[in-house]
């Protein structure tokens, strides 16, 4: 399976905010995230960067 | 490997943009590609959706 886990850029640190994710549909100051539960969470956030092959999606917080 | 198809959403239909994408790097109004070859494309762009477990992200021209 080739979901990621979703990590927030805060205070100069990455926090684990939601493993095993599989979409992820960005909006004006939020993204939305599903994992392959079927766990949602909506962030205040904006997509950092994102490494597919090592799993790893940053999000960073919009203030 | 767990790397995507990146598409681009343009005039109702999905056109694919760049084949197995590990790297994703949003700007301003443009998006950094890089796939697991090192091949790299900065298009003008916002990220649509994505479904990582079908290896699919859309992304949707800027005009």
């Amino acid at each position: 399976m080739c979901e990621a886990n979703v990590y927030i850029f805060k205070n100069g640190a990455e926090e684990l905010l939601l493993e095993s994710v599989d979409k992820i549909v960005p909006n004006e100051d939020t993204v939305l995230l599903e994992n392959i539960f079927g766990q949602q969470k909506i962030v205040k956030a904006r997509i950092k960067e994102m490494a597919l092959v090592s799993h790893r999606i940053i999000l960073e917080k919009i203030e």
